[in-house]
């Protein structure tokens, strides 16, 4: 049976000190959010997850969720569990307290996201949309719908779903179908076929609000005509109480390679009622609030994964004997010393080690900037925030996903043949991770939305910003002999991305194909480049404390090896995605298609 | 629902064209396989493998083997296509006609391998270990033993497995305590458990004959008191008729991530009567010509899962459609273009192609190697041919089935939210594939036996012939203008090769754990420069033919753009794996134990 056990050092390392959460004691979010305050925050959120969630993880996966005549539902434990979770507060921890959040950090939400997730990933789903669609209301709803969704919501009592996919269409969504038809009570019936939709039906939450897009009769062919509605699954009184079912319901519910315990409905809307968000036909722009939310939750969960996976490899790794060290044995009075001893399984531990904490590192950093471009007083400075965001988010999306999916499938691995047997829980960590690369905007889109998208946005100016924050980084700590072995190597790996950012704008100009084919390359060129840049500034700050002999010591210095791991085993990558950047999209598109 | 169809073209163009089997009609084995046989002989396992066995694959994953008080229940259908098997010969393709074979060349056999497996991979695994089984019986076993079980497990009317693991030692044989106590007879009462054992109890076959390792009473500790039994599931009567069940029985089997149809077995031995195979105490030694023999097998399973797993995503991108080309719609008539129009997609595909046949080339290839370190009239020639066998072999079982991993699982990404979708039979694919970086020594163990044992090997002699043959190659072509496009990019990385041979020469003699942290890295370098040369050379055999006017033009040609692929788009990871080589133990293994 595996084990899980919140992260809660490295959390309280990354927030006081490396990301020094105290300078924004001035921001209105973190007014409140005390070191005490937070530290608390994570310790309970780690006694929820460890002792609540996690312990439904294998169980749940093996019961999945059964669906009879409409009606799903979840496995055993499962609502009790939600339960915990809703009388703590926990759906609205970072919430606008006008309509019952706690107004904390958006770091704090990452924090508990991340345990969430990695105790128990096909539970936390049922949760794990309704913030975004609060956002999503808050942000272009009016003040009826805000006042009617956002209280329940809010405190979980309700949950929400975001429905994109049709059968015929998931990445196109210009080709969707779905039909709203006005009504004279200015609201709209919804009618159509939406699949593949999260928690789109369960037993844990007496409503879920439906986030549906569709087409209103007579708009504009494309993503030009689509409009977002609200469509609860019960339709609520004017008093707030639930009156009757909506005209949606689950036609059945989809048999996966993984996240067995969460429902992935087809959901039927047969003329329901739909209330339109903000205005018609802008409807894409009011789902991409809730989509990057989303994303930036979907790289989470290949962190997350990640984690758990690896504490319990090095588990195993530190029980099971088998073979001697190639330097003498490690554990003469046994019979073999345990594999941790062995070079190529350390490769492995080290390797998801590096990838999690600089990974850790990326996306805390990345709650910082939410909460920049929520909260801070100065409109550049919000702005800066926001861009960092847009063009940092499809490289943390896409990047964490394949990596938590090779961490996941490194950890089992190192179980050896223990790693495929079902009752060791490693392969279901793998099989729940696969999801991730695929769900809110495959990484293929990603990578487009990143070079096609982000790049060239605002004339280059955020890249620009990009490229500056980790110049700068350098120059700064050029005199520093201790870092020297860190800034060599990230110098190398940052000039290969500017190389390769100027191959693109040349080429992809020429050729949009060469940006397609080198997409998915330059996306996880510039991800190492980004961790190499924290994995150099964690570095510092722990030599800083080591010389003023603040911190735990071991912990600090562990964080110094593991840097040096990330340079020299990792970061080496670069070379070979530069090159593959620049080799262009001739030979990846010169067959023809009925050749393959 | 997924298709498969045999890849006999590419086979015969290997077979005829590429390798020029002709060349070697004067051995024994090639006398009766002319190019008129060999294309029956595929023509003929492509029938059966597509129309037999592929039906049997879904339904057998999802069925998956029932076990009842250690009756072992096979899904259903297998037990009519096993017959076919047997009734078809397949077994004895390429054993020696003494016992019943067919005497055909190990090319066929390893054509008819990939087949089974990628058709149905659980139901491969019945007859899998059978010929490895019956190759060590022929080398080791008395004429009595030959006797008693070959003309039946050539036939397949028996299968056979291979017991190495137990519940505390899988890698580690030292430590094995399975016991053979000696009978006043001649036999052994063998009593231990093995687990993991893959067909280890099934209703395919009256008879399983299982390869054991014990260690006989009294016996040295470690890998050197180790011997090798013959013990049959059914005692077999001195007239060849089967008696009394022997005391092996089957306490359980594994629930498993993936291959659901084939049985993985604990067995409990509780003094089962025991034939030794050879001496006593060289146990290790005969089973290792059956685990070379696994293992090489175990290479073609990965290249297997990637051919079956790509025409599915080249099927499923020709006909979604979704997105219009970046260079202009392809598909004007209809609402967008069919996927396999976004360079994204063309690059997984393309890497996946790219993969499958630079890998059959070089499955192909250790084929003639097989034949010609068994039948060579030469012995220089045959030690040659066995030496560069002893080499290739951990490459191919690592580099092929971590390939096979990612390959399945690019194809699966292909189809966006259906490929995690059990119907569409892509994420079965995915899980099959995982248990091959495991099984039969892991990547892991396969990559030290590359590094501490074949490198080294007889003063480097047949590294060093692998060098020169490479060498050879780019020397011998230089003047060749159509070819330099391959020939620079694979000197550069063949360089990359022996420096990083030269690095761990020097620097795993001073600190083996320098060898130990590389291995895995150097594993994958060699494979891509094999790769590369095999690439190259098959490039060049399609210009020749092209020039000539011989053969299928089209297919030719895609031969040229996928090799330009190759050295474009994957060989450049050979700088990165070079500098991964370079970087060394060091920050590997830096952190205590404890710290992990």
């Amino acid at each position: 049976m595996p084990r899980y056990n919140a992260p809660v050092e490295d959390m309280k390392f990354l927030m006081h000190d490396y990301l020094n959460l105290q300078q924004y004691s001035t921001l209105p979010c973190f007014q409140e959010a005390t070191p005490d305050m937070i530290d608390a925050i994570l310790e309970e959120a780690a006694k929820l997850t460890e002792n609540v969630f996690f312990p439904l993880n294998q169980s749940g996966d093996q019961e999945g969720c059964s669906w009879d005549d409409g009606v799903v539902t979840t496995p055993k434990g499962f609502r009790e569990a939600y339960a915990q979770y809703v009388e703590g507060g926990w759906q609205g921890l970072t919430g606008t307290p006008e309509y019952g959040g706690q107004g904390m950090p958006q770091i704090l939400g990452l924090a508990l996201s991340e345990m969430m997730v990695a105790s128990n990933w096909g539970f936390a789903m049922y949760s794990g949309l309704t913030k975004g669609a609060t956002e999503s209301i808050l942000h272009w709803g009016s003040d009826e719908q805000k006042a009617t969704y956002l209280p329940k919501m809010m405190t979980g009592e309700w949950s929400a779903t975001m429905n994109l996919t049709e059968p015929h269409c998931g990445t196109d969504l210009g080709m969707l179908r779905t039909k709203a038809e006005p009504q004279a009570d200015g609201t709209y019936k919804i009618s159509g076929t939406k699949i593949f939709i999260s928690a789109g039906e369960h037993d844990l939450t007496e409503n879920i609000i439906h986030l549906v897009l569709a087409r209103v009769v007579g708009a504009p062919e494309g993503t030009k005509g689509i409009s977002l509605f609200i469509v609860p699954k019960v339709m609520v009184n004017e008093d707030g109480s639930l009156g009757e079912q909506n005209g949606v319901s689950c036609g059945s519910i989809e048999h996966k390679m993984g996240i067995h315990s969460n429902a992935t409905c087809v959901l039927n809307y047969d003329g329901a009622t739909g209330y339109l968000i903000g205005e018609e036909n802008k409807g894409m722009r009011a789902m991409f609030t809730m989509m990057n939310e989303a994303r930036l939750g979907v790289g989470l969960q290949g962190l997350a994964i990640a984690e758990v996976s690896q504490q319990n490899a090095v588990d195993y790794a530190k029980d099971r004997i088998q073979g001697r060290s190639l330097t003498g044995p490690k554990n003469p009075e046994g019979k073999a010393d345990p594999i941790i001893v062995h070079p190529d399984v350390r490769r492995m531990l080290m390797t998801n080690r590096a990838f999690i904490e600089g990974a850790r590192a990326y996306a805390m950093w990345t709650g910082v900037q939410l909460d920049m471009a929520i909260h801070h007083p100065d409109e550049k400075v919000r702005e800066q925030a926001e861009d960092m965001l847009a063009l940092m988010t499809p490289v943390i999306k896409s990047y964490m996903t394949d990596q938590g999916v090779e961490a996941a499938s490194r950890a089992l691995q190192c179980y050896g043949g223990h790693g495929y047997i079902q009752e060791w829980g490693m392969e279901q960590y793998l099989r729940d991770s696969r999801i991730a690369p695929i769900y809110e905007g495959t990484n293929g889109v990603q990578a487009m939305d990143l070079v096609g998208r982000k790049l060239p946005a605002k004339g280059g100016e955020p890249v620009k910003a990009y490229f500056a924050m980790i110049h700068s980084f350098i120059e700064e700590n050029k005199g520093n002999a201790e870092l020297e072995k860190y800034l060599a190597p990230l110098e190398k790996a940052l000039g290969r991305q500017q190389a390769a950012t100027m191959w693109l704008m040349q080429n992809g100009m020429a050729n949009p194909d060469n940006a397609g084919a080198s997409a998915h390359y330059y996306l996880n060129l510039m991800a190492l480049v980004t961790m190499g840049y924290f994995w150099a500034d964690m570095a510092k700050k722990a030599q800083e404390m080591l010389a003023a002999g603040e911190g735990n010591e071991a912990f600090l210095k562990n964080k110094i090896v593991t840097a040096d791991f990330f340079f020299t085993h990792m970061l080496p990558e670069t070379a070979a995605l530069r090159a593959k950047v620049e080799a262009g999209a001739e030979p990846v598109m010169a067959l023809d298609a009925e050749a393959f």
